[in-house]
């Protein structure tokens, strides 16, 4: 890619995050009443379901907080964080410090936290906000938090789990994934020593989820082996591609504290070869854009939606492609980012009012959902993608 | 509908029932090594999955049984019952006599007893069996099991609820629903007594979740307004529809036994009222076939395949449709039994493989999944709707 091309892509994503994403959302998502993020909005901004997501809290505070670090000191962007971070502090927790599902719009407690991902969101939450408003309570929360979560991950979903004790126990991508994430964020949250040994930990994993040629499962045996059944064949392309680009990411911070390895090459290598493979194995070479599940071995997949098109897979990959493409300077990335770039812009973008963006579709790309925000749809994969890409081809352009 | 239309209807559904569906299921699912049915099955009959549900195990024992009491006294219809109903007579169950949801093959309990449904199933299925056999003990776990289920249905979920103490309660179309269908078939496995009394509590919860214009919420509040939210604008047509031709047979019921009460005219006709707005609402005038879920005011479902088109509501719709002509003679149930049934037999029997059943379609009727069994498909509806047309349509054309 050229420097005028480069230059272009910088445009078009800030000029949709600034003048289309953040507007919706900063209007529409953020309760001046009860605190935190309204995030079942319809194509209109308006609300059609005023619960609260836990994990849709604590990725806002994330945005709003890397909006003010990253992009510009705006206060109305730290005040919106604020909103966020104060809720999440409140009524959200149970008495062992975990974070509950969902939330009445006051923040009442709905659903019981059975799930892990509540308290990694909202230490990542934290933790970016602890930076740009120097309030230490944010960042003891986000330490606490994520003792919180190392403690249940033996166990996520603790006494909601439902598997019986003859059933296998399987190594799940998602830990990792979440984990290698939170490492970029809790420099300076917690201590140096114990952040080497959670990504060392995390890169483990990862070498053991990932088959030789690159294709990463989301279930595997302890021993790296794949368990026979749908778990075993199960890929989920958009997760793999995200998690190549966690790696790069760690790279960087290795290279940005003093801590590069040797290992970084190798890291870098595995990252890209995760990424190309799980993008050609997603890819629909028929309709174009990045399936939502897949069966390895082309057997029946149990998700009914498995063939439909979400946006976070596909926001995830131009981010992934456009960072490979600035560490390694490789001409498949840039070419990749091209393909995805096309369908993610050409289907996801309202582009009839404003510019927030779908996020679901068929397989053939027809809409199946007019919302901008759902139950698993807030504010997060598309600001964040938005702005990553943006800095990275800025880097490159210069 | 003259007669000619519809012994060609008794023809074709019967012919495709004991030509495509039965020997296709019989061969592929009936387990003789360890008992019980596969049901994961790809297209071509092979078991992608063989883990099995407990709902598929209680299901096909109802098929075969129902087949050899209804169509024909095959002596391999009725061993491939036996199959099924010692199997889950053996390891299925917790100490409480809870049924597991999955187990491995051979019976390992692979995932706790969380869903009542598995009860009810069992029930249906050993009741039927225990008519067919003369075997008693298959009635004792018929009377047992919907104990068990009867127990759990203030709190279908017990300990796996994840719903807070906070939280609305609310009332569930699907407990009465599979209690009705129970009503039907437990005559002479409990006592009449406790039969009416069922009977009763489910027709007035029935009045309770339905709306005066005949929709059927598949959540309401236990004074049978609606809840706020999703829940309360959440519509499942296949469910309402299924219901309306549980609440036809019931009225057959009371008059078969004697029972007929002035009430009967009108389930009658808040039946016909349910089937004909169901349909209306269900029914995708663009493409042809019944919505998977609907939300009533047209606002965004939360489940990403809303928009499919599954098989089995339109097997409960062929049926209900039927059932209602032969019943009352109305010409608007010839007519959506006509538009339904085309669409029926364009999309979901196999006619290049002998014509068993696909289940999955897009909303533009392309097939999402080849399989012709999965982990919510079993051998029940397809050949149930196919048995009762033909026999509904058989007293018709006399």
């Amino acid at each position: 890619m050229d420097k005028a091309q480069l230059e272009s892509i910088v445009a078009r994503y800030r000029q949709n995050l600034l003048d289309g994403v953040v507007p919706f959302w900063l209007e529409h998502s953020v309760d001046r009443e009860h605190g935190g993020y309204l995030h079942h909005l319809d194509r209109d901004g308006s609300v059609f379901d005023d619960r609260k997501m836990m994990w849709m809290q604590g990725r806002g505070v994330w945005t709003f907080s890397a909006l003010y670090e990253r992009v510009e000191k705006r206060d109305e962007w730290l005040e919106a964080a604020r909103v966020g971070a104060e809720f999440l502090r409140g009524r959200c927790r149970d008495r062992d410090g975990n974070l509950y599902f969902l939330v009445a719009r006051d923040g009442t407690p709905l659903m019981a936290p059975y799930n892990w991902a509540s308290e990694a969101f909202a230490a990542l939450g934290w933790a970016a906000y602890s930076r740009v408003s120097g309030e230490s309570w944010a960042a003891d929360e986000a330490r606490n938090t994520l003792d919180v979560f190392m403690r249940r991950r033996e166990n996520p979903k603790g006494k909601w789990n439902k598997a019986m004790p003859g059933s296998p126990k399987l190594v799940a991508s998602g830990v990792p994934m979440i984990l290698l994430n939170l490492v970029g964020e809790l420099g300076g949250v917690i201590e140096s020593e114990r952040l080497e040994l959670i990504a060392a930990e995390c890169i483990e994993t990862i070498g053991l989820i990932t088959g030789p040629d690159g294709t990463m499962y989301e279930f595997t045996n302890p021993d790296g082996s794949r368990p026979a059944g749908p778990e075993g064949r199960h890929v989920n392309p958009g997760h793999a591609i995200e998690m190549s680009w966690f790696m790069l990411e760690e790279v960087r911070r290795r290279a940005g504290s003093g801590k590069s390895e040797a290992a970084d090459d190798e890291l870098v290598a595995l990252a890209l070869k995760v990424l190309k493979r799980n993008l050609e194995i997603g890819w629909d070479e028929e309709h174009g854009g990045i399936y939502y599940f897949l069966d390895i071995e082309g057997r029946p997949h149990p998700a009914l939606e498995w063939n439909m098109k979400l946006w976070w897979p596909h926001t995830e990959a131009v981010y992934a492609l456009m960072l490979a493409a600035e560490m390694t300077g490789k001409q498949w990335c840039d070419e990749w980012f091209e393909r995805v770039d096309a369908y993610t812009w050409l289907n996801f973008p309202d582009m009839e009012r404003e510019g927030a963006w779908f996020g679901y579709l068929d397989r053939r790309g027809e809409r199946t959902h007019e919302m901008k925000g759902g139950r698993f749809k807030g504010f997060f994969h598309v600001p964040r993608a938005l702005m990553l890409v943006a800095e990275s081809a800025e880097r490159r352009a210069k």
